[in-house]
């Protein structure tokens, strides 16, 4: 068959927003007598206080809608939220009601308007939609709590006895939480309602003009035909709607292009940070996910690690790929690089220039540090506290991808992988860039041998170099801990 | 100042109805693709096994309208449903989104369906509003289940200490619940969002197209100018909104013109339960509302209590009232009077007859019996087991009472009230009529004095009786427990 992905994708950055945490803004005042309230007047805590786990700051999506000029600029074109539907957590994923946006946020209202500013922009957005499992307050299963047996819905989870203990942990659940977590009910999705409902929350979202679903713990949903039917549905309805997996290992069994286009890249991510981290790596932040950006690799080591992950899937797969170097579901790279910003550096210069579509974890940009949740949910910090000098890198490179296809659908190859220097070349038709990473504490050169790359590169698009043509060889040397973009 | 209650209530008989019980039909073919699901393999409990607290009929809106004839056949021509939003309870008296129609019942999709089709037949529609308190699974109140002190809204609800033990009754609630039941947090409708809220959801429903608000509990929120604000929005939206409170006693506080424009009329109901049934009541059955239909009141106590009830409140309101015999609240009065029909019919004349607004409570009109809750809640019985005397009696008292303005807002004038022979007349512009109600075991005849009615009644409207005129004054002779209207 043949496997198709969204075009959009291939050139989009992504910028992933925690929508309790990026910008909290009122609502514009021509619709101040919309049904929608702000509640302004909630137990929200202090924006420039740290997070916890279980406090809101009160971020919503009018303060997205009023970031988009910022987000814009930065280079990305795409936003990707995690959970904003009505939920009693601050990060969402435990739904209580999926045709809701959650009032905090906005409601609908805050979402539609979103969009439609969004869409104005050229820039697509993709929900977070999270169908593995629901909340204690989810009415299906709230029903459950409230009736027991008696429910209409019983069959909507996965009961093993009565009565249930949901907010009791000394006595035994008697249902399926994910991971164990009894604020977590596990859907029956071998239900046809259960299955019919998901489908239908699917389609709504599409029709209300979402770009895309990115599927929380997507692998976890093994009920045959499951997610064949929800892209049938969802792209009968956009043909072009991004489908991408939360799924962490090798993926193979879901990206045979009836499924998802794409899966969120932890194997990129976990290589990548293996490389440009190496031993700064703080072992303590890496092992509860299941990603492992350990042992350090080297130069040869990455491109092993590199080759391997794109031989992995169809090529028209890999340039629709959600590729990360971190996310709410890690510590951010700069922490569990000990505080190095060249690791941040070097990490995002080889996330922008892989094939796929590059994310940005919201702050990563201004060097907001993070460890795991809720640290790595902090606010966004105000202005005077961003490192402007990366989130200059970052524009740059944004813009350098935006401007060269090859940094987009161009092929990819390993040129060179010596020590901590790791050179490939991206090309389409006859662009070529050539991009260099050293890794390492000293500066370190590379020779090119002559036809190893398709034309001789003569500007350092990005970063510094040194340049050198002998007898058709190249040779570029480049500082430690830095890379560079020639072209 | 002027008081100013609707109309078009002055004009209306209701029919109540509790949606899980009455009628259960599928979406029409139309609609088929729609995105409310009809969950046809929920677990519902058989229609014709008796009731229970917690098990679900699968009632729905549909099946309301599709009973839209046989209701208007009956003669009524507004509806008053019990709770319709989404809510983990049969009653749904548990709201768990005061947006959202009842997934069961249909969703919104429904509701906006019924109310089309009402209005074509130029019906009324009244909803119940529950803003006492929410239940456990509503988003607001399940947030603080979920995060303790953390949640933004825990000045929503009464908090008296942590932790809270929603579910453990073993365990301190630490927060208050109607009637000590904590499965019914009360709002703390002091705060200004809980009154905005709430004020908010009491508009959008009249947006809707609803036609009013039957209140629950409304007397417990004490809040200063709460109904006050209430009465003003939903009125500026919809002056002829009907707006009747459930206050079960004396309710003057609320009948002042500011408030609502009436009560559920169970002060009607209790004296005319005592005077039809007598010691036929059940005491078992009538000691747990605050209603007391007893002791057995004769002709005179009755007309003693009818005068005090009409003395209560202004004339406008007293037009306005919701009369009934029984609710979903109370036995029906057929199992109060010990399975005795004539209380039935002898209550329903009354009733029907009275200014005010009937309301029929759904199978009270084809003899369903029904203890307490959940026995008074039974579905409504298929057509072999009706009782279609019953039910013709209340045809023609209905057809009687549209066909006769005085009936609706004609005054009110005791005329004779001896041993258990009472006699009123309702009188309108030219238009008289007489009712004439024997309560007791045997015939009974009354003289009615020259003068003491406008002109003498020649006609038997309703009912059967001997009709004598000697020297001007007039003599009614009615058999054992019956009634008739003359005109």
């Amino acid at each position: 068959m043949q496997i198709c992905t969204p075009d959009w994708v291939k050139h989009a950055a992504f910028y992933q927003i925690f929508p309790d945490r990026f910008a909290r803004s009122t609502k514009p005042q021509a619709l101040a007598r919309s049904r929608t309230l702000d509640f302004e007047r909630a137990n929200y805590e202090s924006w420039t206080a740290g997070p916890t786990l279980q406090g809101y700051k009160g971020g919503n999506l009018w303060g997205v809608l009023n970031q988009l000029d910022y987000i814009q600029d930065l280079g990305c074109n795409a936003l990707y939220l995690t959970p904003i539907f009505q939920s009693a957590s601050n990060h969402r994923y435990h739904t209580h009601d999926y045709y809701q946006v959650d009032p905090i946020l906005g409601g609908n209202e805050a979402l539609l308007a979103l969009l439609e500013a969004a869409h104005r922009r050229n820039m697509h957005v993709v929900l977070d939609g999270v169908f593995n499992h629901a909340s204690r307050g989810f009415y299906y299963f709230n029903d459950i709590l409230e009736n027991g047996p008696h429910s209409p819905w019983v069959e909507w989870f996965r009961i093993e006895g009565w009565p249930l203990s949901a907010y009791d942990g000394s006595l035994p659940a008697n249902y399926v939480g994910w991971n164990d977590n009894r604020s977590l009910p596990v859907f029956n999705h071998g239900h046809p309602d259960v299955r019919e409902y998901i489908m239908r929350v699917g389609e709504y979202w599409i029709e209300q003009g979402i770009d895309g679903w990115r599927l929380d713990v997507a692998g976890e949903i093994e009920a045959p035909g499951f997610w064949q039917e929800f892209r049938d549905r969802v792209k009968a309805l956009n043909s072009e709607a991004y489908i991408v997996g939360e799924v962490w290992e090798d993926s193979r069994q879901w990206l045979d292009g009836t499924q998802f286009d794409a899966v969120m890249n932890y194997l990129f991510c976990a290589s990548t940070i293996a490389f440009v981290a190496g031993d700064r790596v703080q072992m303590d932040l890496v092992k509860l996910p299941p990603y492992e950006p350990y042992p350090a690799l080297d130069a040869a080591g990455y491109a092993a690690k590199i080759e391997d992950l794109l031989a992995l899937y169809p090529w028209e797969i890999q340039l629709a790929q959600f590729n990360l170097l971190d996310s709410h579901d890690t510590a951010r790279l700069l922490t569990i690089a000990g505080g190095d910003r060249a690791s941040v550096l070097l990490g995002t210069l080889l996330l922008i220039t892989f094939p796929g579509a590059p994310c940005i974890y919201y702050g990563d940009e201004v060097a907001l540090p993070g460890a795991f949740d809720p640290d790595s949910r902090r606010c966004f910090p105000p202005e005077a506290e961003w490192d402007r000098d990366l989130l200059d890198a970052h524009k740059r490179l944004l813009t350098l991808r935006r401007g060269h296809p090859a940094l987009q659908t161009g092929n990819y190859r390993v040129i060179s992988a010596q020590g901590m220097l790791y050179v490939f070349a991206r090309s389409l038709d006859a662009e070529e860039l050539t991009v260099v990473v050293n890794a390492g504490l000293e500066e370190a050169s590379a020779t090119i041998q002559a036809g190893a790359l398709r034309s001789q590169p003569t500007r350092v698009l990005y970063g510094s170099a040194r340049l050198a043509a002998t007898d058709g060889n190249l040779s570029i040397r480049v500082p430690a801990r830095s890379g560079c973009i020639l072209g």
